[in-house]
């Protein structure tokens, strides 16, 4: 009997008010019992996605999937070997709870902290690569958090295979709550999940830019994500020939379909080598498109947008109006330009002389990425383990009451004290 | 005629591409000719809210407002001295923007810094109140926002006048951006605006649960403040008398309206003065209310529900469910149960010892407040200034590309750098 999605939500928040304090200790152990569970049960894994690639086979030679799904879908000893040096790697970082952010005494003995704190239930909607699901897992688990899980259809022998060595591994460690990841398959849960804000405080969709749009557009509960990744790079006359082919060869071919590639540059009019680096392009097997109709593209391809602009005010507004407010980069040796262009152009990464493909959690050095973030509140940019948390105030008192102050007889002091 | 409110959204987002750079003394002056013109004009001021208050007083009679609404509707000399008082008071706030939140060397030459950052266009929809305007007005200016602002319609001809003086003010500074601040009146404005998600990064409400929890369902935008204020206070059996005698009538009599006035305590079956509380409590003109149809009411009046609970995992199952995460206080000399109660009430505040009316920015030291928030994402709590601004990554480099650190021929130092 299939348990249903309300009473897993409910089950989820309840699991919550365990995990949101729980210890770091425990959590490493749950990761590090994952980890080890991967590897006694690696071939069960494997013949469970052996199942996926059998089906996905039949879905692609009927068109009902395309190749990129189908090549995501693929699990195997490489991808297990890096999956669980992850767990390793998560299980050194920091724990993102439990920190003090400021301490301020208000008064005598009366003294406030503001700490960080898990954010609660996390929706996570995902597609065919099957690894996903321990990846976010474990990051809900080190951030304190709970998770509803939605994973692929395509992928569902794999992620069954990959809950239940995970419902292992958690169940072996003393003091684990349960409940606190949920795994659910069917397509309808989708909407489902989107409409249970009473339960769930946030989305994370991790999938093609279809996915993430058609979940922003459908709920309420915020979402962390990006819907698409048009990156520019504005060449301003200042720039050489160089290096402004080597970064732009790099942010467009290095790894096309990744949502940090570029996908228009844009050129100053007065720029000295605008045919030689034309021509650069085509040679590397890049094909240039110099139509409006393709700034707002994300081609994901070796496809490249091209627009001459008369200034860096022109390739600013260019950014701002058909940017996704992802990442974009100036070339340039013009200090005053490089500013300008990093204050005004809205985005969540802006660089300057480098590749877009920088704008990565890992590049970052976060450790752990759970995303990338076009939004305008919560976390933005690369979102690493912190963005999973939240804060409260902790007040402590000392049988204070609020009218003395109101009156004047008494006043706060107000006075940080530096933690 | 009317401009749409479409063109007003376009406009106050290509303000916002000039507001987000501004520099702070330009915002500064900004502030100082607002409170210079209100000190000029007050008698304008007050001559349309004198129109408000005779139109209001026609309604009132026709019960087509309440009392309440007919109060927060007066403007006066001592309220204009408090509006004037903030304005100055916000002046000498540190600009929340463009600060150095982390920075970090990548590897040599690739130096990674985290700067905040304003939002964007902000939606401001409030209720009677009308030096609400001024007030939201200018925190939005100081943050490097712009705003759309939506004013109950009982306040139109006060609203008006603050939105003359506020546009005489801002178009004699020089450098400052034409329309930062709008200003719209009809009642579908408020749909309008909450569909606007193409323009409006964050809206806020101003106002009644009823308003807030409108706002709330009907909308994808992030919306920052709280729907309700049920806040507890849980009397441990170690509690004495007198101190929590004082806490209680402080927390529901010394402002019940508020969203942080006590709604409900909770009591600990053991605890030794239950009857002499109640009793106390009664003799203050508190009504006490022992019924579990209470529990998830705010009656902002000196109205108390009142449970005893078996035990402090009672106090906090009871919080988790009928509160609204807004603030909770435990009244207790046991430590272990202060840690417990304060690490697991899954509130934006929650106090040890003290009234929960200390819930407030000012009293928190934020020098202003944008709001309460019961968001588990963005911000939450008390917010100062700095609920409104986001971040941005910066990325300065020296000609690098990704690919010789994806090949692993270089290796990324990350070196954090103090700020």
């Amino acid at each position: 009997m299939e348990i249903n999605i309300i009473d897993i939500a409910k089950n989820a928040k309840n699991a919550f008010l365990k995990t949101m304090d729980l210890k770091s200790e425990i959590k490493n152990q749950a990761l590090e019992n994952i980890a080890k569970k991967l590897t006694l049960r690696e071939e069960k894994i494997f013949e469970a996605n052996e199942k996926d690639l059998n089906n996905a086979e039949k879905l692609l030679s009927e068109g009902k999937i395309n190749k990129a799904v189908f090549d995501r879908l693929k699990f195997d000893k490489t991808k297990m070997k890096s999956l669980i040096q992850g767990l390793y790697d998560l299980i050194k970082l920091d724990d993102p709870v439990n920190k003090i952010l400021f301490e301020r005494e208000l008064d005598e003995d009366l003294i406030l902290k503001k700490i960080s704190t898990p954010i609660g239930v996390i929706g996570v909607i995902f597609e065919a690569r099957p690894d996903c699901l321990i990846q976010i897992a474990s990051l809900i688990i080190k951030s304190g958090n709970c998770a509803i899980l939605k994973g692929g259809f395509e992928a569902m022998n794999t992620n069954k295979a990959f809950f239940e060595v995970l419902n292992e591994a958690l169940n072996e460690i003393d003091g684990f709550p349960k409940n606190v990841i949920n795994l659910v398959f069917s397509r309808e849960d989708i909407q489902k999940i989107l409409d249970l804000d009473e339960y769930i405080s946030l989305i994370i969709p991790r999938g093609s830019n279809k996915l993430v749009k058609f979940i922003k557009e459908n709920t309420k509960i915020p979402v962390l994500g990006h819907a698409s990744g048009i990156c520019h790079i504005f060449i301003d006359e200042s720039a050489d020939l160089d290096h402004t082919k080597e970064i732009v060869i790099d942010a467009k071919t290095q790894y096309p379909s990744a949502c940090n590639a570029v996908e228009t540059i844009l050129i100053h009019k007065n720029y000295p080598h605008i045919d030689e680096l034309k021509k650069a392009l085509i040679e590397t097997g890049i094909k240039i498109i110099e139509k409006p109709s393709s700034y707002s593209v994300e081609y994901g391809d070796k496809i490249l947008s091209l627009k001459i602009v008369n200034s860096l005010d022109g390739a600013i507004e260019h950014i701002n109006k058909y940017g996704s407010g992802h990442t974009d980069s100036i070339l340039s040796n013009n200090n005053k330009n490089i500013e300008k262009f990093m204050n005004l152009v809205d985005s969540s990464s802006v660089f300057s002389n480098c590749s877009t493909r920088f704008s990565d959690g890992f590049r970052y050095g976060f450790g752990a990425e759970v995303g990338i973030s076009t939004n305008k509140t919560h976390a933005r940019g690369p979102v690493g383990l912190c963005g999973l948390t939240i804060y409260k105030y902790k007040l402590y008192g000392k049988n204070q009451t609020v009218k003395p102050y109101a009156t004047g007889e008494k006043k706060f002091s107000h006075k940080d004290i530096s933690v």
